[in-house]
């Protein structure tokens, strides 16, 4: 048993793939978002434009964020010290669960350490709490909630990606006696487009199966209150358990679950993940605090952001660009190898002081490799412009196919 | 199929043990640890003593973290705005896990949201890269041990608490040509006794072992450096890979893994718990950075916690209470039952304002019940003595066993 070579073989696939990750090594310059310091193989820091940042309305550098944090620092100190139930409740995880329950029109909220933790062990618990719970997921599921799922060791079927008669098919073939439970986003952040809710919901009626749905991409971001797209659509209601994240148009860190409250106390109660961790720390806590209720009260940085978005798009499609047919505030232009992605970035990084991160396998399928953009509400018209420009350089530069 | 039936009967499970878990809602007092504001069934915060934290060195409160989070908050803001790939690799990720790799004398290290999440992410992914593999696993191991080597659903020995024995039958057993990995802690945190880690490296070099440690409640607090029992024992080198916290003895939030690079790069890009979430906030970050190069050069907390933690069990060993045989830090009484366990933390909360939390099942097993003391460098001995008078008149109170 040689492990080196186990392990040495297991790196030199992703070499041969050519989807080896390099991470980017930045500093934001707070005040100046989408600005950033660039350090890796520079002498000392580069100025750079983040193109790919999931703090969509540049929430993280907010004055009313930053106040909540600096007070929360100086009144309560860095960490929790402890679990949620060994010393880690502090009023400020009190407050912000209250606070995201209302957000959803819940009776209840549970805080985790990040929106992944929450994904995994809330559906990993719930599965074990339900025998013979059999969970259909959407093929496009991000990977926490894969997680959860292959965690909870219950039957799964895969439905096509927002595909009704799929899922349709696969309830109809179950026992109608056996729980279910239907898992799937609402935004889906690599493509752009939006689940077909109260659709699934109406499956779910019929068919007597509990509903999740994965709002990380678009609590603070959809909705009159930021409460997602269940919010803009008038959905939260049907659906059983609303699970989202801090750490993305909120601007901190952290993730969280929303539901009645029975399903709270058992996912509190039960979730190995939930129980046994550190809780957030009271900083992060302060500061979402602030952002969500920053967020149920204002629209402008929202409207600013999908503003961006549209103009961005229309630049692409004009120049010709490939990008993708998203129906929300994410921009992708698909390239479709892992090499070429890479190379497209590293020149934008090293002639145009733009940083967007490539997307490879296995955050997208092999072959459908892209660029993923997110312009905040801080990106400028000439930014955008200029962003088009470079682009459409490179393409040409390296003979990829424009539009007519 | 009734849901809520389900849930209600799960809930109800609880209630008849006797250990459905109350939250206790504190807001610590930053410059004034182990004071605090307690908030649930009060008007208005009460003043509180906590006895129960896992900030061990009172950290969290230490003014070069507070400055080095203010600094952070003010340079680049509240989060990081995305993943370790995708925008999240800031230069404190990078700085802290050079420091880190430094402190256990490895060639790297790998920054994760929490240390459960470290602890479950590194195992089940190790145990998938190496096909066939065996896991020799601690039966006190933590419970994110535990989910990591579940989720990697591979096969598992365990082995009797701290039994080298035991251990070396079961790895006897086994095909010498298998991959295998024995997981342990160094310091187990609700006993408070330690692993004999010379001499299971002994037995994985006999039989080809990869070396898992969980020094998640000694990193800060033994060796010169603070880099833990490893540090201490002279035994790191000896040791694959080494686990710890962010959040306990450092005072702020997060985990990491330290290991040579070759171990670091697989888990760096194989891990989904890892890669698929937002790295931990840049302002956390820098606290930990302050933290750690602190805790390398000063060992003044480290040795007025354990004149403390000395001065306690005494204190408790005089009063006849039934203190158990920790050869560390943590201080912990037998209870032997979940109802009374409770019952002594409640009076001690309304009637004394100190906080102990009664550690129950599952964190301990069923018949195990105990109170869990953690005095810090900042617990007086005028403080210690009244709660050994206090938990005297309880024990008295409640006509439990005092030793004569
Ligand atoms: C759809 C989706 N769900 C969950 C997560 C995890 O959330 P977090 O970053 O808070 O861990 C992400 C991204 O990170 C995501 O894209
Ligand atoms: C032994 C052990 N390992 C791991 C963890 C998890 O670490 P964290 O709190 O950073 O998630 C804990 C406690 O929380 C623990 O006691």
């Amino acid at each position: 048993m040689n492990y080196e070579h186990i392990f040495d073989q297991a790196i030199e696939r992703l070499h041969a793939e050519g989807r080896y990750r390099v991470f980017i090594d930045i500093l934001r310059n707070k005040g100046a978002y989408p600005n950033a310091r660039c350090f890796a193989g520079h002498n000392g820091p580069k100025d750079i434009t983040v193109w790919c940042s999931n703090d969509y309305l540049a929430m993280g550098q907010h004055p009313k964020v930053i106040a909540a944090m600096e007070e929360a620092l100086n009144d309560v100190g860095a960490g929790s010290g402890g679990t949620r139930n060994i010393g880690g409740n502090t009023h400020y995880h009190v407050d912000l669960e209250a606070e995201l329950a209302d957000l959803h029109g819940k009776d209840g909220a549970l805080l985790f350490t990040s929106g992944y933790v929450s994904n995994d062990a809330t559906l990993s618990t719930l599965a074990r709490i339900l025998p013979g719970c059999v969970i259909f997921s959407d093929e496009l599921n991000h990977a926490s909630m894969i997680a959860g799922i292959r965690n909870a060791g219950c039957e799964k079927r895969v439905f096509r990606h927002n595909d009704l008669e799929h899922l349709e098919e696969l309830l109809a073939a179950e026992d109608p006696a056996a729980p279910k439970l239907i898992a799937f986003e609402s935004v889906y952040s690599m493509e752009g487009d939006v689940a077909p809710i109260h659709a699934i919901c109406d499956l779910a009626e019929k068919y007597n199966a509990l509903t999740y749905i994965d709002e990380v991409h678009a609590v603070g971001m959809y909705g009159p209150r930021g409460g997602g797209i269940t919010d803009r659509d008038e959905a939260a209601h049907r659906i059983d358990i609303i699970e989202g994240t801090l750490g993305k148009a909120f601007g901190v860190m952290g993730g969280y679950i929303a539901a009645d409250t029975r399903i709270i106390d058992v996912i509190r109660s039960y979730a190995p993940g939930f129980i046994f961790t550190t809780s957030l720390s009271p900083v992060l806590v302060a500061g979402v605090l602030a952002s969500v209720r920053h967020l149920k009260a204002s629209s402008v940085e929202r409207e600013a952001q999908q503003a961006n978005a549209a103009f961005l798009k229309q630049a692409f499609r004009s120049a010709g660009l490939p990008v993708m047919d998203s129906t929300t505030h994410i921009v992708p232009l698909m390239v479709g190898d892992p090499v070429k992605a890479k190379k497209i970035s590293d020149i934008l990084l090293a002639e145009y002081g733009v940083y967007v991160q490539p997307i490879n396998y296995p955050t997208v399928p092999r072959g459908t490799e892209r660029l993923r953009f997110t312009p905040g509400p801080a990106h400028t018209p000439a930014m955008m412009t200029e962003l088009t420009s470079a682009l459409t350089e490179i393409w040409q530069r390296m003979d990829l196919a424009l539009a007519a």
